[in-house]
């Protein structure tokens, strides 16, 4: 399947990466190939330089936002909260319409140091201005609650018994999102949360996962929903 | 040990219960004693009137919000968070001073229908503003991310393997609190997530944990923190 991915950053190489070896053709978009490629270290990215990153992968293309968008079947948000909108827009929404758009990013505010708060929230959502902007998109918020590196190799936690939301307005949209992540990214336990007004729920855990970061000491935890069981009740 | 429960619905019910069976002292704190006792059923209390829960629970003091945190060596918000502030005024700073106040409450706005936003997040929290006014009372952020039957018995849900949080500036009062969660209600992943200004993180994720409800279909659940362990990992 051809994926279109939007962002260059840790989240948008660790699926590219993943996708590829999965055997999809893989379209990173950005806002300038020829500044991206000749960009040093960015901040987020382990240090990497893009274009090191992808000497290693070089199969992965890479195009402008439109381009990228244009020849994915399926597209990914992985570019930063706060510039998701313009990206999108760089995007193009006839390339959006139709399409399912996993919406990954999160509206982070790194303006007052740390820890960072959000954007928008409470009454409000990333997700939701998105699926708002792009009405013909069908946006799918996923994957939002996690480490890039967690995100593509659930396995490295707990044996992979964890928890990864979806939340969207298209049904038919979410099963797929869904099949994605349990027979692509090998999620074991997807929990769908209902339409896209619930990736409030899930951006909104994200300054307890800041927090959690700094207490574990490492950015490879997650949260796994337990509930009660017939087989855990006391006789 | 004297516990003051400020609040007297579903949440100071559990936790005065299951003190009150630990052989401890309980006083449950309320604004006008003699209205709640005539109270007819309440939301949010499984529809059972105050008067008829005390009838069962005789041993547990009932007494105006001043005299139950004046009895009080430990106390515990448990009031609606949109009314906390001003029932910690009734109980009086003086009431306060110098004792662990552990805040179960969470900011909730019911006043758009559901699902509830929170009245405050993001750059601030309710514990904060509770510790802010009360600066002589040492706050301990808890048990306010599950159900009121889960807080007093973890065991209830997937063996008791879940997580609680604790946030405060009061790295005494913490262990004392952490002490209670462990040896008191039974709980075995206690998260130190650090000072009183975590308290956003856990309040936030209460949309999260509404939408949750209603998949589930039952508010017996919680969130376990799984993280990278070495048995974990692939050799």
């Amino acid at each position: 399947m051809r994926i279109g991915i939007l962002g260059s950053g840790s989240v948008g190489r660790a699926l590219a990466g993943k996708l590829l070896v999965l055997g999809h053709e893989v379209w990173v978009g950005t806002r300038d190939v020829a500044a991206l490629m000749a960009r040093g270290a960015a901040p987020g990215a382990r240090g990497e330089p893009f274009a090191a990153w992808h000497g290693r992968n070089p199969n992965v293309k890479v195009a402008p936002f439109a381009e990228a968008a244009a020849k994915g079947e399926i597209l990914v948000n992985a570019t930063a909260g706060s510039v998701s909108l313009a990206a999108l827009r760089l995007a193009g929404e006839k390339n959006l319409a139709g399409k399912i758009l996993m919406d990954i990013a999160n509206p982070l505010d790194f303006s007052r140091g740390m820890p960072p708060s959000l954007l928008v929230c409470n009454t409000d959502s990333l997700g939701e201005q998105i699926q708002r902007a792009f009405p013909a998109a069908r946006v799918v918020k996923t994957l939002n609650t996690m480490n890039a590196l967690l995100m593509t190799d659930p396995q490295q936690v707990a044996a992979g018994d964890h928890t990864v939301f979806v939340s969207g307005n298209d049904a038919g949209a979410k099963r797929q999102v869904a099949d994605i992540l349990t027979n692509w990214l090998g999620w074991k336990q997807v929990i769908d949360l209902g339409d896209i007004t619930t990736a409030r729920g899930t951006e909104m855990i994200l300054p307890l996962w800041v927090c959690l970061m700094g207490v574990v000491g490492s950015p490879m935890f997650n949260f796994k929903v337990v509930k009660w069981e017939a087989s855990t009740k006391p006789i």
